[in-house]
């Protein structure tokens, strides 16, 4: 046996160093300083909103790239050769320390060990190089830094000790010179409207369901003003004076003309107004995507729960753009607390790990940190827990490394601002979130933000480990150990056998909430009576404030399935996702009360149409479907082992794909039978059978409770029977 | 006596109010967020360098602009308005915190009370804005900041308490709309060359002096190369092989063009190498400068002495540019180290405060800090003593007020970076400079930066208290004196009677240069009879290692001056400047060795022509001759008492003017007479007589030596008799 794996183990490394030495020799992309891209980037769509015709930015600061950078890569060259250079920016370029003149766009290295650098200024876009030779060639191998000190050695110290850090440079997908990082776009493709009502100057264009991208107006001439109304319902696009997005046009044409709007908006409604004289043959639209596959899928027995699905999709698509959005009518900002539960449903889903990471990156932006991330304490909360999840799906240690500094600041800057008590507690300047909720009292210390805190400080001793920060490993383990700790002699109430709201003037409140408990829950700081006292007491009890947010939902369904209550949550997830749906919706809102009525669904922020009909934290049932249903995890980072723990909760049969890293795991389940793949990693398929299973040359362990554990083998099908 | 002060006091402050009236009635200028155009025009400027062809960018941190700020005040009108905007970049206009539509380039505000606010996005210039209504006009008075946290009141919290802070808008001379700071250029004119020889298909054109622009080819034609060899020395044009800067222009034109060089150069001799067949009628060039008015003055009985002030004046001038530049040939970078000299020479030429504040700006840039000012060591605190002699002439506590984080940030860094004995010492990263000179140690402890350190603490605690920090002004305080304790303890050698060099290993080390004992003097740090021993050990004493750089003779001979040996530096001064002039300079140079023969004068940095010839801190003649010969100097911040203490040192006669921030001080000086009068402030004429001296109607005191005081009354000229 042993053998026999040492074998396979070799060929793999050879297939591994084949790829590699291929990949390398054939694949240059754009490369620049790690983060950059994801900020510069970050700024230019966070600054497309605008709120009725009034450009509307984002709140806090916004940071900006490195302008000048240095990059540079040691070769051994077997021959001379040629590579191509292609720069955004004014630059230099460099072999073994010696310049050559002007702007070079080919570059001639003779054979032996070369260093070739290239030091590049660009102020307007992310300095970025692309080197095509036949073994020079740029990706993220290469080195780069903001400040080079390279004269330094006039000081008589050596240049590696110059103190100067060195990064991998970051790399995505842009693959083709003509292509830079600078000239990045979205895809589009053309969309018809379903149905066109004209009246006089008016038309009301319904896309059949929400969308998103740039209006197409056919055929529009004659001189005056164009208004534009869009609605996510036809409500809003009717009401002009109220309606969240409007565009105005101003033409004088006197022949027929196309026009393609600049800015990108969301709708399912589009109701345009002109002046006399005007015409407009028609209305279409370019549909703006990532073009992102989608390697997860879930499908079951129950139809409204394949629709509710397909619907969480759509609604996860449109808001999976440059970066995970929160919505797409009316922010389209990066709010870490939505992005984090994107994070999570992409897991499922896409599993796409650049769009997790120019996210994070563009939410956390540059130092020095000079407030929460979004202005929201939970929301550094989450960025943190965005990278416990990151590392524990993908296992990439390399982000945490090249990040571990602006981690270990974002934390210095929360750590710094503890109460005398240790406990963070809202400081002028910070926005204490948690959920919208009426008379949701922020007072005091809470005791959902130090469990938010709690699990930050866990991540950070996780990275600190990876990026070989011992003596901060151990700082921040002890930190989190001590704040459980106190968490629990502060907030844990035994009558009420839960977890207080807050400490107010240095008492207890006398207020349960649903928001630490859930969270303590999944994050498994509860013991095993702790955990049922708090199902029974807290989140199975009515008279606890109910949740109106889908955003809060999600953790509250979560702490259900992980308390193993699947029926319950199918239930919930088919009366409120199904309540949308019975509604019409056409993707997941913002906020959803089964207890309103009519046009009160449309209405938030005091506003009439001021709700997000297409809210990425809509999307949940992607997350609890695929981690608690089909109820596959990983156990180890980046699926090294995994477990499989199905759950048909009342359905006859579900399916459906968990992506991987670099695979997935596929897995069919009825009452009787289950078949499971997985492409890498190691599986352990756990499942409640009142016989023993049979499942042909596999190693069946028996727990106790009727439970088994089979293992799965990489690469092989495995077909249960049991007996549910 | 009050009675009559108070009523001068009254028509002051109603004189005053009617001017800041007015200047608000009239004056819109553009406006943005404090440091940040000095920092985008710093890496306009500091990326413009190139070698022989190649680009060279300076090689530490450039920081970044922010990109998204928020403008606003508040107005009291009696009567309804309308305002024209102008800004650079996206834009939101708020009345009142209510959005008003699109991008309007007109505003109407009703009477009453109002707040503008105007919110703006740029990436690639900094985000600017220009406002000009009748009284709603835009200036320093506006408020910014780059994180409004507007929202913070959903929280519940007022947004006055948001943890924003609010910094005074920054401005400069952009006083019309269609001159915004993102098209800022220095002005030009046209200046021909005084001689041209050509040969073959070669012309060497000689501008007569050493001069700084575009250069212009007039009546240029043909096809192929023309190569442009610059020289400073005509040695260095006519070596093609080796000169620092060279141009290659590539062209086919069929008929005569004129060219205008886009990037600008230094030299005195431009060789032009043309390929067979192409044709040029002459050559001159566009002279590019600051348009700024010279305010100081200086002429004596001595043509040498005023030759070289002249020669100073116009090697300043050369190097006063977008910044203060340390040389106009090679670098063209801000060196804090070559700029803290521009500093003090400005206070005696220009009292353009602007470039100071431009400078010292522009060399900070942003946090976090990650290396030293210019990455080195002693440049760092030269900003912080830049800062402390800017508020000594200038008295403008705003600066102080507005950027004293930076100055905090700044100096967190290198007090975190102190030894475990409290000293400064070279880490890693770290290049410790001092100065040009053979093998001048930097190991271990240097009493030089220990000094230094010392000065800069001190300029802390006096920034302290003006940003109404009392805590950190009694901490700097303490650290100050505690580190000066330290100095003498560590290097003060009994026996030597000076400050040694270095504390190396534990111990002091034997070896006496001039650098900390010439700064001990200036900065007041020694005793009477220490100072007279450093004189006698260290100043005049030739077989202490002699300094070679204009730079740090700057300090010695001020060291000499404020020990009344303003005679002795006459003489150095005619020596060592009159040496170059002697050699043929029209600028000062970067270093002058008299000992060196021929072209040994052009060569530095191991390259036959690496020297500037032009370098900002060969202009100290400025300085010294104002500061010690002239002898005024402000004697509290900004000129509101000040000494003249004119020290005539064997000349005849001087006469000059010395600046002040709105005003001057004029002073003749004979062997028998002195004429003096002054704009502003109290002034004290201090002289040596040997009889009681005579002027009319000021009260004159006798100190004893025969020296007597002179108060000198605001706007009166007086003349004094007396007898040297």
């Amino acid at each position: 046996m042993i053998l026999k794996y040492r074998n396979s183990l070799v060929l793999i490394v050879f297939f591994l160093s084949l790829c590699t030495e291929s990949t390398l020799a054939q694949k240059a992309t754009w490369i620049w300083y790690p983060g950059d891209f994801e900020i510069w980037l970050g700024n230019k769509m966070q600054n497309r909103r605008t709120e009725r015709g009034s450009f509307l930015p984002p709140f806090w600061k916004m940071d900006s790239h490195y302008v000048l950078i240095d990059f540079h890569k040691d070769f051994e060259l077997s021959e001379a050769e040629v590579a191509e250079l292609y720069v955004e920016g004014q630059y230099n370029v460099k072999i073994d320390g010696k310049s050559l003149f002007g702007y070079p766009d080919k570059i001639s290295i003779p054979a032996g060990k070369h260093r070739i650098s290239l030091k590049v200024f660009c102020q307007n876009n992310v300095p970025a190089i692309f080197v095509r030779g036949k073994k020079v060639i740029s990706d993220s191998s290469w080195l780069v830094t903001f400040e080079d000190k390279e004269w330094i050695d006039q000081s008589g110290k050596a240049s590696d000790q110059s103190g100067t850090s060195w990064l991998n440079a970051a790399a995505w997908n842009f693959d083709s010179p003509s292509s830079p990082p600078s000239a990045f776009k979205l895809a589009v493709k053309p969309q018809a409207a379903v149905k066109t009502e004209r009246s006089g100057q008016s038309l009301m264009v319904d896309f059949g369901k929400e969308t998103f991208g740039f209006l197409k107006l056919q055929g529009l001439n004659g001189k005056g003003t164009l208004g534009i109304y869009y609605g996510e319902s036809r409500e809003e696009a009717v009401d002009t004076a109220r309606c969240e997005t409007l565009d105005k046009l101003h033409i004088g044409f006197d022949k027929k003309k196309d026009t393609i709007h600049t800015l990108t908006r969301a709708f399912r409604y589009v109701n345009i107004q002109m002046d006399p004289g005007m015409s407009l043959d028609s209305v279409s639209m370019l549909y703006e995507y990532l073009p992102v596959e989608d390697k997860g899928n879930f499908r079951c027995s129950d139809e409204e729960i394949n629709r509710i699905y397909e619907v969480s999709k759509y609604t996860f698509h449109l808001n999976t753009r440059e970066f995970f959005i929160d919505g797409i009518k009316r922010d389209r900002w990066i709010w870490s607390g939505d992005a984090y539960q994107s994070y999570l449903m992409n897991y499922y889903l896409l599993f796409d790990s650049a769009s997790v990471t120019r996210t994070l990156l563009a939410l956390r932006g540059k130092d020095p940190v000079t407030s929460h991330v979004n202005t929201i304490m939970d929301y550094t909360f989450y960025w943190f827990m965005g990278i416990h999840d990151y590392y524990e799906y993908t296992g990439d240690k390399t982000f945490i490394r090249q990040f571990y500094p602006r981690m270990k600041s974002l934390m210095d800057y929360c750590l710094a601002r503890r109460n005398k008590d240790g406990m963070m507690e809202g400081m002028a300047g910070d926005w204490v979130f948690i959920d919208w909720a009426d008379g949701l009292s922020k007072q005091g210390e809470l005791s959902f933000e130090q469990l938010l805190l709690a699990r930050s400080l866990e991540t950070m001793a996780t990275s600190a480990a990876i990026a070989e920060d011992k003596v901060n490993a151990a700082h921040y383990n002890l930190l989190a150990s001590e704040l459980k700790k106190n968490i629990f002699g502060k907030y844990w109430n035994t009558d009420k056998q839960a977890l207080v709201h807050s400490y107010v003037n240095g008492q207890q409140t006398n207020n349960v909430t649903r928001y630490a408990n859930m969270f303590g829950i999944f994050f498994n700081y509860f013991n095993d009576t702790q955990k049922l006292a708090v199902k029974k007491q807290v989140l199975l009890n009515p008279s606890v404030q109910k949740i109106t947010t889908p955003y809060m939902r999600f953790y509250e369904l979560e702490a259900l399935c992980a308390m193993g209550e699947q029926p319950y949550v199918l239930k919930e997830i088919k009366d409120y996702w199904g309540g949308m749906l019975k509604l019409g919706a056409t993707s997941f809102w913002e906020e959803f009360d089964p207890g309103k009525k009519g046009t009160e669904h449309l209405a938030m922020y005091g506003r009439p149409f001021g709700k997000s009909l297409c809210h990425a934290w809509g999307a949940s049932p992607i997350y609890l479907l695929g981690k608690y249903f089909l109820g596959v995890k990983p156990t180890s980072p980046g699926y090294g082992t995994y477990l499989a723990e199905p759950e048909l909760a009342g359905l006859d049969w579900m399916e459906g794909t968990v992506p991987t890293p670099h695979g997935s795991v596929k897995l069919y389940c009825s009452k009787t039978e289950i078949r499971i793949s997985g492409t890498e990693g190691t599986g352990t398929l756990r499942i409640k059978s009142k016989t023993k299973p049979l499942c042909k040359g596999a190693k069946i362990k028996a727990l106790e409770n009727h439970v088994f554990e089979i293992q799965i083998i990489r690469g092989g099908t495995h077909t249960i029977q049991y007996n549910l």
